[in-house]
């Protein structure tokens, strides 16, 4: 751990700096892939999946059969889980929606701002250890509440062709429509073309190793877009001495154990509990099972102190982490001041956990910095706003002439004669 | 133009397919410029203003006396229009401000959303024949409703070093912080990277030339967002036989004196309107100053007759224009159906000019068939959206164990016992 005291602001932006890695290589294999994919179809697809995942699955598409078996391989005790997550994501949700927004800015001009939603969407679930049937919820529970008509789910088979039985429980319970055996870049670029068994998707959500982030990256030159742009998980904790060093240690462990590259930050204004957190994860990194993984984002991490509350908030925004944990005594003037962060923990009682499976919040949430200029996953990620305009005579009368001087002005006749035609039918 | 009969679904896409441009031999170009800028700042960017405008600009920003007299030259009857612009734009997107979004998933489980204003962002508004004064209001209106601190304006000096006098006013009434006579690839460049004299931004907004689009697309690349893709703009008019020949013919027209890559597309249920359509086109073209670039435009524009309503709605969602005329007698079934266009206008007083400048909303749309899996610009463009939870003694232990349950399923230790620790401390 690298403890740092009352840096100055202006060494802030190397203290807080990210790794950047180059992906120049890797570009040019999801490049090739991507023009298989365009061009084959399903035929790169299964030799991609064959190379890369080691198996030859002769059905991409997840039977009824097998969704059953999968239903009722889950346990029941993780079944309710997943079902009170599934419950909060639902309430938090909901509440998203938006109504019509409806002006008449001018006396018979009437406008509106109306959300619809992206009809075909595209979700990647990465395989490997850790099946993440939580992000299964995190995207499938607002899709299916924005309405999107096709939610299609693609995930790496195992050795054995399959798919974990919790991310396909997950799956079916949330509204997937399609469920494909298929990872990596070979998926993203089978959603983004369509193949004989994948569809061709619009928007593309999901988290993913480093292939899959330079594949939704290419996606999105051949017109789909994406969640947002990907980069190793972050968390940043304030605890002054009102904090539990024990609690303090163990988000910041969570945060660790998720990967090497994972970004791990203390903000103090306690040298005391600077130190006793230190102690603290000493002693519980030593019973971790993921110990090796998280030792190493540890060895890495910065515990910094600072004098006082407004130069720590400072930090804070200058750095905009994804996961942003409050533990002091004034955390009003924390979340009242924040104004870059993907996802903010107030108190001591709100791990960074709470949000990754179960309150209801969004766990897909910008990483990087990218707290800055993008927001988390919400409903709206779903959809797209659309406007619409309906104009009397009365209101053409109105505002006519002022479009007729302003279209003039830039130059475009034609838009000034749209306008003059229907005037002068008016006289 | 390109009249077609019933055209089978299957030929849709062909039929509907909007032209692709290679940009292989702009990004180089566009590379290295971002390459120099980040090197060498203002330094560079003197140098290709001098070498892409042709003038050697001897203070990049725009003073407090340049805006003084340019407020002065512009007529009072253009100002009175800008007013009415900003006064209808403003009204419209100040009721698109959302509250705070608040929901209790979970007993003492207390999760909310809130709306934060992206802290810098740059607006890039073209040079040259056509001064966007009025995209100046489109992005400077609701970037100052959001409360975006920084608003940096780059626009291109002409060859006297000057920006037009009606894109200053438009400035300053508007609320940017800072205009700078710089265009181009390094105008973009340069609110990526930031100068000496050009602030780094963090969302940049604007239309522009193609190399200013690649620059954009180069630009998310250094972590910067954009407002959207962009294409050439298009039009596409649905007009059943109670539609004004004249008033459609004025409006394609205005549509297609954009440039000579601009799509329009006239849909309709009559073959009389068609023709008669056809025909005003043929008439309103010969009087229009920018006849040459329309006549282009509308030589590969296309007619389509189709039998009924539902395949008219079906081929304009398959095609998702950024414009969307509807002057049908059945227009709710337009209204209701559309599932991706960026901007609807309806009725026969309601030209695509009205949007373009003064009815309220914005006319930064998504073009290329975005308006499937993109917003048009709005209030939200220039915010992002936060989550925050706060979860008491009582919530973690509603929620505490489902937690547990769903972690250890996936294999993160770690994830569990920031649970485990608190609800061990409670008991």
């Amino acid at each position: 751990m690298n403890k740092i005291y009352e840096p100055k602001p202006n060494t802030w932006a190397a203290i807080l700096e990210r790794p950047t890695k180059t992906v120049d290589d890797i570009e040019l294999t999801v490049k090739e892939i991507f023009k298989e994919v365009q061009k084959k179809g399903d035929e790169a697809v299964a030799k991609y999946t064959s190379v890369f995942d080691g198996v030859l699955v002769e059905n991409l598409e997840v039977s009824e059969q097998e969704i059953k078996s999968a239903v009722a391989a889950v346990p029941t005790q993780l079944k309710e889980a997943i079902q009170l997550a599934k419950s909060n994501i639902e309430k938090f949700h909901v509440a998203q929606k938006t109504a019509k927004i409806e002006v008449e800015t001018v006396a018979g001009v009437q406008c509106w701002q109306e959300k619809r939603p992206i009809q075909k969407i595209g979700l990647y679930i990465p395989g490997g250890t850790a099946p993440l049937f939580s992000t299964v919820l995190m995207l499938a529970v607002p899709a299916t509440i924005a309405g999107c008509k096709e939610i299609v789910l693609c995930s790496p088979p195992d050795k054995n062709g399959s798919i974990n039985s919790a991310i396909l429980y997950a799956a079916q319970l949330c509204g997937v429509t399609k469920i494909l055996k298929v990872g990596g870049i070979q998926a993203i670029a089978g959603m983004t073309f369509g193949t004989q068994t994948i569809p061709k998707v619009y928007k593309i959500f999901g988290p993913g190793n480093q292939y899959v982030t330079v594949a939704k990256q290419l996606a999105t030159q051949f017109g789909v877009a994406i969640d947002m742009p990907a980069g190793p998980s972050e968390l940043l904790v304030m605890a002054d001495a009102t904090a539990v060093p024990a609690f303090v240690a163990s988000d910041l462990l969570s945060q660790a154990e998720h990967g090497m590259d994972s970004q791990v930050i203390l903000v103090s204004t306690s040298k005391k509990m600077m130190d006793a957190v230190e102690e603290e994860i000493q002693m519980q990194l030593e019973l971790l099972p993921r110990k090796a993984i998280a030792e190493k984002a540890i060895a890495n991490s910065k515990l910094i102190f600072v004098e006082n509350d407004t130069i720590a908030l400072d930090l804070i925004n200058e750095y905009g982490p994804e996961h942003f944990i409050v533990c002091a005594a004034n955390e009003a003037f924390y979340t009242n001041g924040i104004e870059n962060a993907g996802s903010v923990f107030i108190g001591n009682y709100t791990p960074e956990s709470a949000g990754d499976y179960a309150s209801g919040t969004n766990h897909t949430l910008p990483t990087n910095g990218y707290a800055k200029n993008y927001s988390g996953v919400n409903l709206d990620s779903f959809m797209k706003s659309m406007t619409f305009q309906k104009i009397s005579e009365k209101g053409i009368q109105n505002i006519g002439n002022a479009i007729e001087i302003m279209a003039e002005a830039e130059g475009l006749q034609a838009h000034k004669n749209a306008v003059t035609l229907r005037l002068k039918s008016l006289e």
